[in-house]
């Protein structure tokens, strides 16, 4: 059951091989999560990738799409065989895997005397698919009650993502701030667990050790849908920080 | 119920805000996904990533550890109060969150005199936890039943992962090969998915279209346990691929 609150969540199905043999290195992630939560106010709850296998494209679909308001996939909608969403998710919700006549014309309009088979599938989906148009290579993605089928080619994804926000209903955008300084987390552990009580209403905490161009410290990350808290928190933490005597690192 | 056959399988289960949000860019996926294949002959078959929440940790570990032979876990095992790893897992499999000596000895004796209170927390895990040691940071890792946790920073886990070998039995290797040419997937799908029907009983391959340094082009990849049969389909892919007089870009 979707919940009905403000709060717009969503899920993530990456399908793909390729992310899951380690060949290539998922970028979609977190693109998509700083795209959903700076423009929309939705935030990414749950990840899965999964390999290009009908039945577990329809049951990771059917599970998440009853968990969460919306799901975003990605990969599977080009012409080779291994491109198996589209088909995949018109079993999962009982619906005719058909062309589609408006993704038909715009296909036929961009490939001219070279619309062959393998690109006519392109243009193939659900029933009753809402298209999102595609400036960089035409073929469009769909949406299918809450679930979203977009590319998985990390260009191709980017310039379609604008053409999203008409079906997606905004939420709460969160807001963060965070705070790097020279220090080990088990340093700092006990008081920065003290201001997240001290916050945990509307405010999360999170703690990252780091390397990097030979320094070593912490960021503390707050994300809160509340500016004010944020800046309360945020000044905790600032105060904390310079009472031990810490480094702050600037313009990191 | 875990499969009984040669084929070992794994899933990934990545916990961390900070992989959601989108601040950090994961790359533990393609890491332990080489690694496991090259090292192990070890699949990864599904990812998740999840939050920091103790609930959908139990949940989550408890599905996973049912269907694969092994779980690997990321994040969340630092002194911080957002490191609930150990004791979510601890709870999934109603084992006592405690102490683990030899952990405790080891982190004692790498800190001395500055053996504190979050720092102690890192030897606590699952009652009957093997550890996996940790050769920059001291703080080791745990396997519980097929569950292997390991800390979420890049650089400590790939310092970690020989250390996994002995816990792991090893599957089938699998073997891949990749041709790289100057064409789009929609001029070649029907063909490669021929191939594909020809080889299906021991290859899989997939279709990769990518743009980079200027150039367009198609990665056709396939991969099987089966050396014989992967050069076989590789012949039929390159014979095929120059019948078209398609060029293939070499040194990519």
């Amino acid at each position: 059951m979707v919940k009905k609150n403000k709060k717009k969540n969503c899920a993530l199905l990456i399908i793909g091989n390729e992310i899951l043999s380690g060949r290539t290195q998922d970028k979609n992630i977190s693109f998509l999560a700083l795209w959903l939560n700076t423009n929309l106010g939705i935030k990414i709850d749950e990840v899965r990738v999964i390999p290009d296998v009908e039945k577990k494209i329809i049951k990771s679909v059917l599970d998440l799409s009853n968990k969460y308001n919306y799901v975003l996939t990605t990969g599977g909608i080009g012409p080779t065989h291994d491109d198996i969403t589209a088909k995949s998710i018109s079993k999962a919700f009982k619906k005719k895997y058909t062309y589609n006549i408006e993704a038909f014309n715009i296909l036929k309009k961009y490939y001219g005397n070279e619309f062959d088979d393998p690109r006519k599938k392109m243009a193939k989906m659900p029933s009753g698919s809402k298209l999102i148009y595609n400036p960089s290579s035409a073929a469009p993605g769909f949406m299918i009650k809450n679930v979203i089928c977009l590319p998985g080619v990390p260009l191709i994804l980017k310039s379609m993502v604008h053409n999203l926000k008409k079906y997606l209903s905004p939420g709460v955008k969160i807001f963060s701030s965070s705070v790097r300084c020279q220090t080990v987390e088990s340093k700092i552990a006990k008081e920065v667990g003290a201001i997240q009580k001290k916050h945990n209403k509307f405010v999360e905490i999170g703690s990252y050790p780091f390397f990097r161009l030979g320094k070593i410290g912490v960021s503390i990350v707050m994300r809160s849908s509340k500016k004010y808290n944020l800046q309360s928190c945020h000044k905790d933490i600032i105060n904390f920080i310079k009472s031990k005597k810490i480094k702050i690192y600037k313009g990191m």
